[in-house]
């Protein structure tokens, strides 16, 4: 359903850019776990705008507020209600969007669909909506930790543009403005992107999420497919425009021979390669889950643009206000996010199911 | 949930390769349309196997029994239930397979899941449970037509392998066995797939699926996205490896100013170059939409291949039986079923809420 | 939704009175339990028609098939699909009530929202749709007592017509074609029953249901409730007027001194009691469930009756064919069927949640 | 779903008794329609605590706050959440409650299931919850006012101990603290309910709702049957032990001949008296629906009383704060919203199947 996500551990979601304030419900969360603002806090850090010189200037503290689930610390098994104000809300003149279609914007379909919208900053469209996702999923990760203590959720930036990144150095990510995990061609590519940045254009590229160590056995048959459910998760996301597990588009060129990937069998069971990302025939085998995820240039330049009125009248188009110039440092905490409410949901789904008899 | 698909016209289904029967339950069909065995049957044929020298020659009739849900010829509204049974349920003997697990198959995770499988064709995890999902479509399919009729949904291989065929010839679709959209191109990879097949190899690629003149406002905000259900429908059939809506992957490539499309007015408001997809922060525009989806090779080829069983054992294995050397031509009914399911659910929910007053 | 029922154990359902076949597919059923036919025959055949010269003499085997989810014995964790095949399916000449709507049927209902009807036994009203019900909760039942061995469901006539029955010996019930508990009553009863009968008239009454040693801690916080769930799943049944758990309606007479129930201490911690049915703030609190549900009186009597037809014209309606007289003794196992599906699907979601960390 | 009420229209709630606020947000709110806090708040006013002598004296202004979905006035079709701070937060010491489990309250389930609980005034099993519903049923009841202009839904008490009101006047309701329809009666039962809260004890009783000129075709066959939905929707609320559709449980005392109830046909085609509560076979025939709902007398009261705490041992309880003597008044529009909420949902899901084509 449009605003809640997940089977059984659930969030439901409200707020726009420039309402009074934004937030979720979460459902199902195991009773007694210690949870506080600062375990939220740390994730939305980490998706909120102003962080480097290559995000968004957007004042914004993002601070959260438990308003319900909590009791003396610690989670009670009800409804954890989170919501953060919005500080931002009234600082702007929208008059020259207010009757636009910005182009690659939600504006013309919630217009079509509604017969009005929110113009301020895109309204339900705008990715702040993205805040009640990463408060979720900051509970879902603490879940996953505390019941798999090796596990772990990780996403970086694999290419920019057509610029690919092949190293991967997990400790990295965090440490640079773009959440690349290739040091060596961090310098450059920031160099790259501010120059994009400097013409008040924008670029996309991918982020590659992975989940190292899952439990085997989450997914289910059908049209409960544990890639299936990723890909919901991920193509729900702003701007995102392709998913691809494992091998994905690539596998698809091969023969079968190729692309097929044996079982090998060492302290256990597993593929050679794992060229299905860590996912067969709808359920994981253990071996890490990996997938990419395309992301577009942010739609909001600062270039002149050519577009359309609600008359059907062509309009030239600045998009006034700064925006990220590239919009997948930011997307990582969301796409990790949706990652552990997928995976927390198959894993009590599957305890339910299976750890029952 | 795990066999059931939709959210308000929504298809449940069951069934396994070697079992009695496979079938589907559909749910909230309007009332008072015709609908017979014939429409169904229509549709089915189209997915059956052995309709041409690069299909599997397993012998299935598949023919469909109306259950319930369908009166003197019209439907009730009431649950529709048709079932296939199963002709070629107990021919083979499986002992080969019976603890091995096949490269790149389900048998793995099914078997860690559940701790028991149907190795019998794959059982739950065969792609013989399209069946289910292709019945749906024709219904769903045939609502479509019937509310919009300049409506169409069509499906075709935009590539095999590393080649990519350019040209769209709707009419040629259903007229060559690899149900490809450029005929300039067919003999010549027709020659290619044969190639392979004969050397006991199978090929992937990639499906285009394209809803012409669908209705503007399809999808809903957030997690109820059109291209976020699209993807899940697409990555829930078997050997769907990715999807991409629109320019997708290509799109994250570009820079914002050369990714964005302006919308334009002539007599109507659409965009310049439909690059993504039909779809903007997740409603349809009344653009075409376009997506693709990448299948990999046939998992069961008749090469020997390395593998593991049941104690972790290596072995070696050939897999008997005759497969497709390529599941494309059989995907495209499969993906157009799930794109109309997906479609008409949408429909159904923006009337509820938007023409409700 | 219309025809499923359950949040994570799910039974979606199928089938018309007088079309070729009724069935169910089950949805999350724990892999690696026995299962066969005869474990849901026995439960079909407590339902079936002809069972005693107080049921209707319908000729209906009742035979079940399974279809899915079954291998070699033992369920695999996927689709359960179970039909049965309806025998009597051509029997009648039903232009008498074709355009008629028999008082108290579902007909008018029927055909004022779909515009159509199957009047062939009432079509999808029919009772005849409890079938896949009651296949569902032999299913659920046969979980329950693998995982809780001294869990017991049963439920028994409590009054017919204004007549209550204050002894509960439940070795009794299924020795008695009324299914009543107080074995000093049955005869008077039998005979007063077999006199309505006698007239052409029919009669109504109550059953109650116990759950007897269940688990403490189902249900969930606001509308999760267990008694809400159950209410759902009484009242979804066909001629049940009313629901009430523990002392119920009687309670709600009391001043709050003595409708209060305080808890008590011995070997554990429970209610003096039971007033409140075992269950307090929609959980359960260990003490047995029970609650109460009133049946009105069969419909289809013979008697000559008033009503309208299609074009609003007074007709005068006598129903044919042979019908129970009393639906309490069948209602029983259908009763007791959705009382096992509502406490197993709140056992896995319990243990999902709160056996996780 | 536990905090998620509706099939389409759908509500989901957080907040506790002495959290920092409650709150629910609204799935599919049709756009384009005016809405406030005055729709909302002139509810909420009529559920709050301290409208008269005889409720509970605490003192909340359960103020709302429109968070989202909402812009100039007018609902933007995207979710709507609203929250109602809490004031009265932290008055008092719960000391002698903390590990008590009092008599006929949540407590001990809550304690059982979750292995915590939050005391203060009940947390999450709090009535204070209803405000989400009241929240929910003021815009649903807007929604309907609006597409029916003749439609109406009202409730009031039936019956207080065993004191029955025969006569209805629908104007009086809202006259009068006991929310009564029969002004004659009202002198004299305030008395007696005065006298019993003099005594520190309470009293329950039965709230009829009633619903005025409903579309006909609501509901669904099987398991989305109109009176299942309305019976969950009313047994959710705390302190509901009851709930009967028309003539309930009485009807089912009858034999057939007399509980049926011909069709008749003046100016449109109804039943003769409405014995069914206008439902029948699960769908609404275009009769008023009516249906009663016992409440227990409120649990805390003051005199004093025997439980046990957490270690078992017997106690002596006194429950202090003063609190309702009588739940029905207030739980009035509780019932209405919850009713219109169903009503509405099943409004959406009739048009989204049988207006479709």
């Amino acid at each position: 359903m449009t605003n809640t996500f997940g089977k059984f551990f659930r969030i439901t979601s409200f707020g726009e850019s420039h309402g009074p304030a934004l937030g979720v419900i979460i459902d199902n969360c195991p009773p007694n776990m210690e949870l506080g603002e600062d375990d939220i806090q740390a994730e939305l850090d980490r998706r909120k705008p102003g962080q480097s010189d290559i995000t968004t200037p957007r004042k914004e503290a993002d601070k959260c507020e438990i308003l319900s689930g909590v009791f003396e610390g610690k989670t009670t098994g009800t409804a954890i209600a989170v919501i953060v104000r919005n500080q931002n809300q009234k600082s702007k003149d929208y008059s020259n969007i207010k009757d636009v279609f910005r182009p690659s914007h939600a504006d013309f379909g919630y217009f079509s669909k509604y017969g009005i919208r929110d113009y301020r900053g895109g309204g339900r469209s705008s990715a702040r909506e993205t805040i009640a996702r990463v408060i979720g999923g900051a509970v879902a990760k603490k879940i996953l930790k505390q019941k798999f203590p090796d596990f772990d959720i990780y996403g970086f930036t694999r290419s920019i543009g057509t610029d690919y990144f092949e190293n991967i150095d997990k400790n990295y990510i965090e440490k640079n403005s773009l959440r690349m995990a290739d040091e060596n061609m961090f310098e450059n590519t920031l160099e790259k992107v501010k120059k994009i940045r400097d013409t008040g254009d924008s670029i996309g590229g991918t982020v590659e999420i992975r989940v190292e160590r899952p439990p085997v056995g989450l997914g289910m048959p059908v049209f409960g497919k544990l890639e299936a459910d990723l890909a919901h998760a991920m193509m729900s996301v702003p701007a995102v425009k392709g998913f691809e597990i494992g091998e994905g588009f690539s596998l698809s060129e091969k023969i079968g021979s190729k692309s097929n990937d044996p079982f090998v069998s060492d302290e256990n069971i597993h593929t050679k390669r794992n060229a299905n990302g860590g996912i067969l025939g709808g359920i994981s085998t253990g071996d890490d889950i990996w997938f990419r995820v395309a992301i577009k240039a942010t739609s909001s330049i600062s270039k002149p643009q050519k577009s359309v009125n609600e008359k059907g009248e062509e309009v030239d188009l600045v998009v006034t206000g700064r925006h990220d110039p590239i919009l997948l440092p930011r997307a990582v905490p969301i796409l990790e996010s949706m990652t552990a409410l997928v995976i927390l949901d198959h894993v009590m789904m599957d305890g339910a199911q299976n750890k029952l008899l």
